[in-house]
């Protein structure tokens, strides 16, 4: 990639580009217009991880070629530059302009958060995008996040995320006790009141892990991603569908300081290609998805089995506890999540008429 | 709209800017970067009509602000320029650069078109997106406009649209005999064959229709759209979920003369931008419809119910036959059918454990 020849910072930036406005108003209104700019984008994902590390790949190559080359971003995976879960303070700091990663990896220092990335029994990706551009969410959000110096801006979402691979089946409740489970965030708190043992490991830990039994279950994302790891061939052979993750909507950060510095037309260049990664990256887990079961069921051994309604109940049951203390406990989350579920039930409400009576039609 | 001021064509554009490319590189290297492009934009919908009429507005205005007024589209509605169903005509021979609709109007000129909207009991908005940007759909689209001097870019989807508005509920397959309904394109056909009658009425004279008996029932787009025009108020009082178009893709075509001409950093910044009005229109109707539906069910004559199972199974054996005939007459469609049709088989299996399996899990 061209992109990729170009490592200088801030500074070497400044020398490139010669066509100031004065000299012929090439950019129309749009600033500064011939100053170039070299950004740094960090990830918490491994580099080029089909789907959540192609994502900023894809915006850095499109705003590239969309610019004629005035914003040029270079993409680390996590690790390189930060780790996976430090993206957020280093785009707060400014050691770096961008990120892309997960609004609920912040759990911890803006508990809020994880209402823009994805609640158990909550909004899809189609809806999550409804509240986020027509319902309010991102006045929401960008509130939020403007104290850390930090404008955010949607970009991608993985669509509905599977339940797990299990290494027993799940007949009841009772088969919770006990159970050690990958599964991160509030489906693992989830879990855990429900009698399981939640625990979390890095995404190239998990095959290990389920193999030796380390784990008896574990949730990653689908089986695009799954099959990537192989978990089919960890697992003895239980695949169930989702309910703690129904459409994680993924986040670019942007530094305030370095964003106020881009002219007009590099903002919108910015934030339309995120809106483009959103329907791009969509289309890239549909598709994934999709050919990766096929695959999957190439081997007789996998068995795709819904919960059973009880312990579908309880899980859903427990959420709404852990929601509320999440809401009891932090004025923004109280907020944002009052907005977020007044949205879910409406949102919900036309989507059962819609989108699953549709799929429940074609079905037969 | 600042656009608005701007109502010359190409040649007024040709005197607008200055900054060529050996004046300074301000563009890298997108190519004559200075110059300016004034376009037309004809579309089939009433002006800025919620969602359809929006997205070329919106998408408008995106492509300026982007790239910095050097591409200025004046968006027409229906009629304005060209009629609804001539826009493929004058993109396709260059009266203007540029038009946007739904690929389904062009029956008769170019059958397998179809494929790339919607096709009754076929692909979800998502499903049609992956389909498009990761499955091959579009190399299959773009060979298919070339004859006709075209480049097609996907824009936007309404998602799965409604059943549509009944004076009379539909009980049995014998309740379609004889039904006067206002539904067009592969979907009225299929209601032919099951006995009825399918009329073809712009949405204009659709409430009218509707309200005096001249049809018993149309469909239309779903909450959002059918409420802004009355629906409910003509309607005695049946509201049905679709299965006729389960999530129709609009399109963009671009005069391919147009296209050839404009830099590599412009044509990024389109194709980008209608890559972006994809999210966002999904976005618009999820919010739309969801609000529009929590204000029809105010009214509590209204009565949402589903067509029983021999109903839709009927619709779905005539579609397969209606779909085969497509087929069988027009090499292309069969090429194109069968891609899509493969795409289905699979990307359906997936739906079934992702997306439907989760609302039904939502939906306890």
């Amino acid at each position: 990639m061209k992109r990729r020849q170009f490592v200088g910072g801030l500074a070497a930036a400044a020398t490139l580009g010669a066509c100031a406005k004065e000299d012929g108003g090439c950019d129309g209104d749009a600033g500064p217009a011939g100053r170039t700019f070299e950004w740094s984008c960090v990830t918490s994902w491994p580099p080029k991880f089909p789907g959540l590390g192609m994502a900023p790949e894809n915006l850095a190559d499109r705003v590239e070629a969309a610019s004629g080359g005035r914003l040029k971003i270079k993409v680390y995976g996590a690790g390189e530059l930060v780790p996976a879960f430090e993206v957020f303070d280093a785009v707060s700091r400014g050691t770096v302009e961008m990120g892309h990663g997960a609004s609920y990896y912040h759990k911890g220092k803006v508990d809020a958060a994880q209402f823009f990335t994805a609640i158990p029994f909550g909004m899809t990706n189609l809806e999550l995008n409804g509240w986020l551009y027509y319902g309010g969410g991102m006045a929401l959000w960008r509130e939020l996040y403007d104290p850390f110096n930090l404008v955010p801006l949607p970009t991608g979402n993985t669509g509905v995320q599977m339940g797990g691979w299990f290494n027993k089946e799940i007949n009841s409740v009772n088969d919770l006790k006990g159970l050690k489970m990958r599964i991160p965030g509030l489906g693992g708190e989830v879990l855990r009141r429900a009698g399981g043992t939640p625990v979390t490991l890095p995404g190239s830990e998990i095959f290990t892990a389920l193999q030796t039994g380390a784990i008896d279950a574990t949730e990653w994302v689908g089986p695009y991603n799954d099959a990537s790891f192989g978990l089919h061939k960890a697992a003895r052979y239980y695949y169930y569908p989702g309910w703690q993750e129904p459409g994680p909507g993924l986040e670019t950060i942007i530094n305030k300081g370095a964003w106020d510095e881009l002219p007009a037309d590099l903002k919108e260049i910015v934030s339309t290609a995120c809106q483009a990664i959103s329907t791009d990256m969509a289309a890239e887990y549909t598709h994934g998805n999709a050919t990766s079961l096929q695959q999957l069921k190439q081997d007789p051994k996998i068995d795709i089995r819904p919960f059973p309604p009880e312990v579908l109940g309880l899980l859903r049951s427990i959420t709404r506890d852990v929601v509320d203390e999440l809401m009891a406990n932090d004025p923004a989350a109280a907020k944002i999540g009052k907005a977020y579920f007044d949205y879910l039930e409406i949102v919900a409400a036309n989507s059962r008429i819609a989108e699953q009576a549709y799929l429940e039609t074609r079905q037969g």
